[in-house]
């Protein structure tokens, strides 16, 4: 089960060394608790399976969509990770965060112009173009700021990753990147590499999230490095970086098995070495972008439960004091979590209950119909596998304000990202003269 | 078709008597255009309505998670309308756009304590207490405070409007409120009546959102009003308010057939009367709570298209500069919408395409086979009727910051929220000392 110690004199629910009910206490709820020393050993567990198999040329790069705040940017990078930003925002925040401008990489399928320009003007690592027009919007910027730029080419390599539709971008219906089937890469990556300003490193994939077991990952790896060797023998163009994504499965729920790094990345190493052999091709410098992988975990929700509402013959509600506005994965994606209570997580679980939010809306649902033990007023949950796609999709719907981010090490708890006020809610708000 | 005004010489998508080509070059995209008359003709049109059909005692209140910000509840203020809250943000945001107290209506069915205590403190008109349990906290706020308040009952009506499983909230199974049919509403209005500093008003149903046609709204009319004649009869309350909620469907697309505020109103008030008259009850005041239809149509999503990539036998994808998270409404619910070009709402469609969002997520859609007329780079996009849980729902997912929102009247145009900054994105971040 997931990151689930407790007390030795309490039996309360600890995340690293501090007691859920004295975070709930001091911070208030709800409250995004993250275990820095768990996205710490998941960031080395990367680094080294990825030195063990892809050798010294390999880079991990934080995929910071996850979670991208400023002190969790500190951590990855402070831990010798890359950081890839899909945004000028994101941007912003890893600048902000002292990254090395050299260590980031900027993904996205529809980079608007002013961000083009800025991730050129911060001069970060690698840009990844993602279809034509934006290669020639890049080239134009290029000369426009008389500069160059490192760029890598976004390849649909038509892998089908077995994961949920919202989330699996590696088939040719994607919105993402150009396709390898239709020769439209190729065409491409001929251009790119003549245009002047661009320097073209490589290509990268991306093949969905959520992803278990090594078989889709090696399918890309295999269909990236075979092509990149056809290039090389039919259009001589040596690329000599592959951006492989991430899309690592975690554990929100005991039916989740997510592989060790190496368990992933020694298959794909060796598929990518025998097509390298093979075809007389250098081994590529890799670069992995695990994103939840590396947060997910390390992260666990804390609400306070308002009202328990028993329904006989229908269900048993139980609302929090969260909801929809800082999870809203429930409602997008229906999925599943484990709940524990804070001060007993290894209660015996009686009832099925529903676990539902505050915001004003049926769909405002944390999970439906799972077992807990007796919940009353007051008590307070752990949303267990909340680090990842959760602060970074809080809104505030129903206005309701932020949650906290508290890291936690040691027994010392540090707030990395403070709770909205009631002044932010209304931060940017006016009203003309006259109204 | 919803709000599509051209202007003559130009054949521009006109809102407000502003050119939205205008409009989008003046304050960037995306932009959330709001047509200033159109929510106050809304808000007349179902003041005029609730007067006519239920007399002067009749109330029309903003449910303002449709959208939330200071000059909208300034202005549905000026036009005579009260304001439903659901949160210590929305009732924060009520005060800031001097919103009377008496005025504002206090929903939600996990409000906080923190949120009671507000309420009580700002001295709010009604707080429309969920269950039993929130009835205790509340006397015990209102002792602790020296004074009373005010409350309807959330009853649930036992009618299953027929609606989106997501916003359908009338059914007995609901997180909302306390049910009719198992005797629980009757207990604890029985209860309420006779709790110190608690003084019993009414009670309150909402059946759903984006219903057509009256024959739900009578239904639980009707039902409701049974119901205080028999609180009446069996425990002698007499209850002297109804408040009957929203819900009531907008135009998104063609196939939305709105009603007339009066085409409600007027069936209801005869199944109110009817029993009224049969039964020997007392008229009661009448609440009505329209959100979505005070603001959907008067609002517009301009966004600028960043690249079109035409997949062969697959789709046409044509990625703007928003998506999920400024309009989430396609991820979760599947909405339909109208969208135009700006420049031409008119143009003939020729081919189906489907607009993606610059998230880099799948599941980051506004619309999925709609045909359009052709687009290219930098082509202006209108998506109609996006006044209502769009802003109120964006979020900063990739770190995008959240659009402004533009007011526009008789060719004005003025910024009533300010598009976020880069430094809004990190303004609650931190980096503690030593990481």
């Amino acid at each position: 089960m997931p990151n689930k110690d407790t007390g030795h004199s309490t039996g309360h629910l600890i995340i690293g060394g501090c007691d859920t009910l004295d975070l709930a206490m001091r911070f208030g709820t709800p409250l995004h608790v993250l275990d820095e020393m768990r996205i710490r050993s998941a960031c080395r567990a990367y680094r080294q399976a990825a030195s063990a198999h892809f050798g010294p040329l390999a880079r991990v790069v934080y995929a910071s969509k996850a979670l991208c705040t400023t002190a969790v940017l500190r951590i990855v990078a402070s831990e010798g990770l890359g950081v890839d930003v899909v945004s000028g925002g994101e941007l912003h925040t890893a600048l902000c965060a002292r990254v090395r401008p050299a260590d980031i990489v900027f993904h996205g399928n529809n980079k608007t112009p002013r961000e083009l320009a800025e991730a050129l003007s911060a001069g970060v690592g690698r840009i990844v173009v993602d279809n034509e027009e934006e290669l020639t919007r890049l080239a134009s910027l290029c000369a426009e700021h008389g500069t160059e730029t490192d760029i890598l080419l976004r390849i649909k390599p038509g892998v089908s990753a077995h994961t949920h539709e919202y989330v699996r971008t590696g088939a040719i219906d994607s919105k993402f990147g150009v396709a390898l089937e239709t020769g439209e890469a190729e065409r491409l990556l001929i251009r790119a590499a003549s245009v002047p300003g661009i320097r073209l490193r490589g290509i990268h994939c991306h093949i969905g999230s959520q992803i278990f077991g090594p078989d889709s990952f090696v399918e890309a790896a295999r269909i990236m490095t075979g092509f990149m060797a056809d290039l090389s023998e039919r259009d001589g163009i040596l690329l000599t970086e592959l951006n492989l994504g991430g899309g690592y499965g975690v554990r929100y729920v005991d039916e989740d098995t997510p592989d060790a790094p190496e368990d992933v990345f020694r298959p794909v190493a060796a598929s990518i070495r025998e097509i390298c052999e093979n075809r007389a091709f250098p081994f590529p410098a890799i670069c992995l972008e695990p994103g939840r992988a590396i947060v997910a975990e390390a992260g666990t929700t804390l609400y306070t439960v308002g009202s328990v509402k028993h329904i006989p013959g229908v269900r048993t509600y139980v609302a929090v004091d969260g909801g929809m506005f800082e999870n809203p994965r429930y409602a997008l994606y229906g999925s599943a979590y484990e709940i524990v209570r804070a001060d007993d997580p290894n209660a015996v679980r009686t009832d099925p209950v529903t676990i539902a939010g505050k915001c004003c809306e049926s769909g405002d649902l944390i999970q439906e119909h799972i077992p807990m033990p007796p919940l009353g007023t007051g008590d307070i949950l752990a949303v267990m596998s909340t680090g990842a796609y959760h602060y970074s999709m809080a809104s505030n719907y129903n206005r309701n304000a932020r949650p906290a981010v508290v890291l936690c090490r040691e027994g010392r708890a540090v707030e990395i990202v403070r709770r909205e006020s009631y002044e932010d809610l209304v931060r940017n708000d006016c009203i003309p003269e006259g109204l």
